[in-house]
């Protein structure tokens, strides 16, 4: 393989050489700026050979550099081996970031190249200005990627479907209505995202573009005048386009996109979002753009009334699951037959994949036992799959796309009797999740001030967690999405009754164990006081914790009688869904708890 | 009253019209940015009759305005009647803020002008960016003040003293060489900054300019080359000078600053902060100016060893003066004596007076009775003294700056016998404030994270606050200071080891009662983990709190036992400093309260 990457990388300085570029920055991302990529984006893995999921490469006349984060040192490291790349540890005091190692080893005249469309306007502009500082120039047109990769895979060519408006309890005409008022009210006359989640989610259309998020790769153009979705021809339907039609949406085809906004008039002041749009995008609309918040953002994530039903709905069917899941677990493990953390996931996606209105999973399943529940983005390989023995605990991450919504829960449960240091640690991450599904917050309150409650039992004993509490779910959409989250640092968007959130607080001992308890929690109004309004977060997840991993000695009473009720919750809501057997295992999973 | 301010606005516009300034934008504050401002720079109040700590005035050619916040929407409007200038509800969804308003009622071509002195680098920027928009010029050089108000108060002449380093803990001269270390670690050759808590703690004097802050009117620019104190040689003593001298600061007149300012060469960069430097400060220094966060503030909120000892001793004799103050209230009741709130702060006046070290209250005192107290930003008038009588709250917000201290302590109590909403709203406040003083955080923790700890009993109640959970407290300095706090928006300074902060929750119940209590709290290191550094709360504040107000039913057994161990502590460090009488008074306020 090493050979393969290193011709690669001569392919490309050619390209280089030629378009005069002295170096080249090559993010993991797609024109869409998204999270999750299709193989037509995964130019990294192509030019490096590391498959992970964040990564930035840079490759200069003299050297090629990848630059990772902690959770990849080792991956990284091994991967690029023998290809003479150099891996770069982002984060740790002695890595320069990408421009201060430009700006040291560039001369002054040199000039950078990037694809304008894999980088954020808020990120291009700031890295023109510290290399100009330099005296350094940026192309943001230096994208010869189709000429060196050969058997580059092309966009995905799935079908678009239509997102029922019975699931979505409004249609596109309504949605697009109501953003483009929002987007007048900002100061502009029109609006453009290359956000595929704000694309499926305005037009009620899904597709299978990128795995586990159900998407269509296109771009969007807003405006009273006439919108247009810039898409490949090979993904309409009739049944599409008749949607669109009616939306009042046009069709373009998806390669027509910067031509399209080069002709959009200077009087059009078109909304961009800073950190969404690209680049690339803002430099053709320059003179005639907004940068502001998305108008999307905010009405995706406060779901309407049908889509709450479908939610609810969606958890009764992934809690049968779920419940399915464990039981099939508990007892292949009580039979002493083979089960590895692979064929964790395996069950989980047979239990799942039989429900009504199953389309996906939302995400990867991530089953990590004993010392791989302790690496927060660990997914198994069939190097690293784990047999499950008795003596620890499973971690179990995992969630489902449906029609009528979207699922994520994590779950850790004790194969045989747990010690006390893992029910201790246990107990302590549920009286953090238990103080977040009990909060009570008024208007306004962001979801960075409600973090710390999660944490505190933890800190109290010197212990903590890194990755956020909480982040927000989209409807039959991506599994994460903004604007709210309830993490360390601080987001503006109030947490807003109909927006669903994630309540994960974890903790992870290094080679021992990793625990983290998570359900989805919407947001909903409490009460009106002299004081305000007052909002509460309902508990949807439906899934027992594993009582034999309370310690209840350090649980309050308020704590334990949560825990009770909601698992009566759980048990009323899934029993007539269960058979008998399933249901008796239930009735004990859910059986109160006393001090 | 109201013919002499239409006479002196009518002189104000006789000078606009003159400057040819068709506008001038009139902020309460002085050329350093201060929170608290010498007679001086009482412009407003001189031209509008306005007493309040905060407002904004504006005068167009044919309107008057003043702009404050609902604080003074009463006040302001009493104060104001028969001059003719209108009351700005500031913060209503109807009133323009000052730039809508002048661009909505200038025409283009107008001039607004401001003394460039009064305004920070970052609101002049703003203000011009947004006036010129609308073709509005901004004059930052119209400063007619002296020529209208012929008897202004000259600036304080009081003498400059040294603050000894026996408190201080650490000399002006290192103090220099550590904050010079840090301008150059930020790109920047010099500092200039005009913040006077932050002169009177790098160079170790103190004055007694501004009403409860000891500070020395003056600027301060250093520089590796030679630093300079820019003040008025009244104010100047031999010591002082000498003092000065051994730090290696020349001292220059005050009025000279700008002069000196504009010789700096031009390859001289000038640290200056975005927030407490003024525009007429980087006007002179454009082109060789660096914005950035003050060197001296984390240094000056991170308290040393020295200074930590001297804020211990200070609390004792603090809480003794507040132990005193509190069976003087107490007793004159009992015995049925008239008191009213005014009469109260003479009591604590009287007492902390007669401590050592005493040098000053460290802020006005607030002394509100019932409804009284519910009214946040309360001080009693001889119009508004209410007489204390049974059946209601008493609320003290006070403090002293003592020379090896400064002290903020709130205590609410009981007269007579509180009503059981009384002590159910009172005992919430304090299981906020105890969620706060037995909170542990890792390193790089900021206030805002820990704010909901101490709001979330309230909140589950449908009540809340909306002033700060706490502030930075300066040593014998300013009782407000930053960078950190502890409050609902998002403030970037990590809570440090060595850093003062109150720990003030409360309620207000308009018309019936208010609830704050109020203890200072250090930050301290608390144990080191695999996970990291973590950080615990020390009480300083030494004063039992009101034991009838518990409602033990609603407390847990922790948040007994720290109020219980909290008291044990007052009692051991304040009982050898009182007499038998006073002892006897303090056990009994310190007995142990059980379930």
């Amino acid at each position: 393989m090493s050979n393969v990457i290193i011709e690669r990388i001569v392919a490309l300085r050619k390209e280089m050489k030629e378009a005069g570029v002295n170096a080249v920055i090559l993010p993991r991302t797609d024109a869409h700026l998204s999270e999750y990529i299709s193989n037509h984006w995964h130019i990294v893995r192509y030019l490096s050979g590391f498959t992970g999921s964040a990564g930035t490469m840079v490759v200069t006349e003299t050297a090629a550099l990848l630059w990772v984060d902690s959770r990849y040192f080792l991956q990284g490291a091994q991967q690029i081996e023998g290809t003479g790349i150099i891996l770069m540890k982002d984060g740790l005091p002695d890595t320069p970031s990408i421009v201060e190692y430009l700006c040291e080893n560039l001369h002054k005249g040199a000039t950078v190249g990037i694809n304008g469309m894999l980088m954020s306007i808020d990120e291009t502009a700031s890295l023109r200005e510290r290399l100009h500082k330099s005296g350094i120039r940026l192309d943001v047109n230096f994208d010869p990627i189709d000429r060196i990769w050969a058997d580059r895979p092309s966009l995905p060519a799935d079908k678009v479907f239509v997102h029922d408006v019975k699931y979505a309890g409004e249609t596109a005409a309504d949605k697009i209505a109501k953003v483009l008022a929002d987007v007048k009210q900002k100061g502009a006359e029109a609006l453009f995202t290359s956000a595929l989640d704000e694309i499926a989610w305005v037009l009620n259309i899904r597709s299978n573009d990128v795995p586990c998020n159900p998407v269509a790769t296109s771009f969007l153009y807003l405006a009273p005048q006439g919108s247009t979705l810039f898409i490949d021809s090979a993904k309409m339907t009739p049944e599409a386009e008749a949607h669109l039609k009616e939306a009042g949406v046009a069709v373009a085809p998806y390669d027509s996109v910067l031509d399209f906004l080069a002709t959009v008039p200077a009087d059009v002041n078109v909304l961009l979002s800073g950190s969404r749009a690209s680049g690339a995008i803002a430099h053709i609309l320059e003179g005639h753009y907004v940068k502001g918040d998305s108008p999307i953002a905010m009405p995706k994530a406060v779901k309407n009334d049908v889509q709450i039903a479908g939610i609810r709905a969606a958890h009764i069917r992934d809690g049968v699951a779920m419940v399915r899941s464990l039981i099939e677990i508990e007892r292949t493990v009580a039979e002493g037959k083979h089960l590895t953390e692979i064929g964790v996931a395996d069950i989980l996606l047979r239990h799942r994949s039989a429900q009504p209105l199953y389309f996906d999973l939302s995400f990867e399943s991530i089953c990590g036992f004993g010392a791989n529940g302790a690496i927060v983005h660990y997914s198994a390989t069939p190097e690293s799959d784990t047999t499950i023995t008795k003596g620890n605990l499973l971690l179990i991450d995992s969630g489902a796309n449906y029609l009528d919504g979207t699922t994520d829960i994590t779950r850790t449960i004790a194969i045989g009797t747990p010690s006390e240091d893992m029910r201790h640690d246990f107990t302590l991450v549920m009286k953090g999740h238990i103080a977040i599904a009990t909060s009570i917050y008024p208007e306004g309150t962001r979801g960075a001030q409600l973090d710390a409650l999660a944490r505190m039992p933890l800190w109290k004993e010197g212990k903590s967690y890194l990755h956020g509490t909480g982040h927000g779910v989209g409807h039959f959409l991506n599994v994460h999405e903004g604007p709210q989250s309830i993490r360390l640092n601080d987001t503006l968007a109030p947490l807003t009754p109909g927006m669903l959130t994630s309540n994960e607080p974890g903790v992870y001992l290094t080679d021992r164990y990793g625990i983290r308890c998570e359900n989805l929690v919407l947001t909903i109004p409490y009460e009106e006081t002299e004081f305000g309004k007052f909002y509460a977060f309902e508990t949807i997840t439906l899934c027992p914790f594993d009582r034999s991993l309370f310690q209840t000695e350090i649980m309050s009473e308020a704590e334990i009688e949560w825990l009770n009720n909601y698992h009566r919750t759980v048990y009323e809501r899934l029993s007539p869904e269960l058979t008998d057997d399933e249901r008796q295992w239930l009735a004990a999973a859910t059986a109160p708890l006393t001090k």
